[in-house]
């Protein structure tokens, strides 16, 4: 039997909260999902004025991230016709929903994922730091030190 | 043009906050969806032990509710094969989205339907009794008396 | 609660008169679509001899261009693989849905995004041709002068 | 964070051929799949002459039993259309990909689930037995007395 650790509901929140701040000083509302290790949602928030198609695509750059356990950003560069890497196409696995733009980071506990966040609105520049925000707002929080008091 | 009223987000972060008191106080780990007047989701929860299915099933009905304007549960006493109302088949309409089961309950204004919410995990009268405390959480907080101190 | 302004279906089909007879002009038979802010179909035209993909493109162009709040040939001279910009794969995104091809245009009142058109069966630049076309009916029609007159 | 268990490839390999055992002696060649908990598949095989739509219900069933923690069969039983309980059209949600045929079952470890078995291409009766079989092949070599010298 293995043993799996996953992101609960209390964290997922705290990760929405940080990115939504970044959001908030960019003032770019955006719509943030968090999926568990199985790329399962746990929270979604679309802020006021969050756009339509980024409830499903926050929710994809989540789970591929989660999944893949890698940035969505670190495949957008070497996702290129005939490259010897190989890799072009992924981006139409799983009937588009591997999602290669920037906004997809892994969370991660003593080197493993346990979960996944994906930001969508803005440009994938601020997708990502949106979504590094939720991923610092995690590590923050879940550091020994702080753990105890808050988690 | 037309001028629509919508849910906001932190109108659904209270109406979920309604329901998932009700799901704790029942001991049923619930997931819940809470969407706009055209049925895109605006905030998500799957408390620790929600069901994966019920990430779709939470969203599905509440999308129906919102979009049909009606609780989900209506739809499921009448959808009988050959009955004159003509109604059976629509559990099956738009791939499935169309959820006729139990526990999506649309959001009303001032006699408008502006959202909805879907709760998914339990029996189907558990899951009506949690989308109908995250109703009234609404009701109770946009009620004119509180709404200028609350919302 | 939020207020919303919506295209209603008046405009719609203003909308798609405009496009028509610029199609009628040009002798390209096209379908065309007209969507809300969220990307939900308001009306739809197919003149006759438009093409039968194009029921679909159209109203995958008009969801881009509601949703992402730009014109779709935007998104396709910069969805380039390997791009700095990061934007590649957009267009697989949503299974597809979110498409890049010119044809798509929002269509704003104030500054805010209240719907968008589509239209598809001809080249890229035709389809955006004859969308601007009904872009532009609506702006002359909404105008302050007129629109106490006509809507 | 939360610590979840889950079945390894050796218990969903043991849990099929406990499966395709009880397929062999029936004489029914059989598809038979086995997911996590989150109803991700784990394993997969199809018997020599298995039929090719049950690759896709065998993991219908195993992902409704893992995330329903509910044998299917059991809601074939109660999703009758106007019944009281409220139930029927259960067999539609997800796409249809909640399937409500006999076949299968939750796989549990001290009172969790922790997986789920999905057979099919047999009667339902034929699928339920030999997803039966591959849970007691788990249950009797996860017991304490063996686990430690077999798993």
């Amino acid at each position: 039997m293995l043993t799996i650790n996953r992101l609960n509901l209390t964290e997922a929140k705290l990760i929405i909260e940080g990115a939504v701040q970044k959001a908030a000083k960019m003032g770019v509302p955006m719509c943030i999902s968090v999926v568990d290790e199985s790329g399962s949602l746990i929270a979604f928030e679309r802020m006021d004025g969050g756009k339509i198609h980024s409830v499903t695509l926050s929710q994809d750059k989540a789970f591929t991230a989660a999944s893949a356990r890698k940035a969505t950003h670190t495949f957008n560069q070497v996702c290129i016709p005939g490259d010897k890497n190989g890799l072009f196409g992924i981006h139409t696995a799983l009937g588009g929903r591997m999602c290669i733009i920037g906004g997809g980071l892994p969370i991660s506990h003593d080197g493993t994922v346990i979960g996944g966040i994906g930001v969508s609105s803005g440009s994938p520049k601020q997708d990502v730091e949106c979504a590094q925000a939720g991923v610092d707002m995690f590590n923050r929080l879940s550091s020994p030190a702080l753990s105890e008091h808050v988690l």
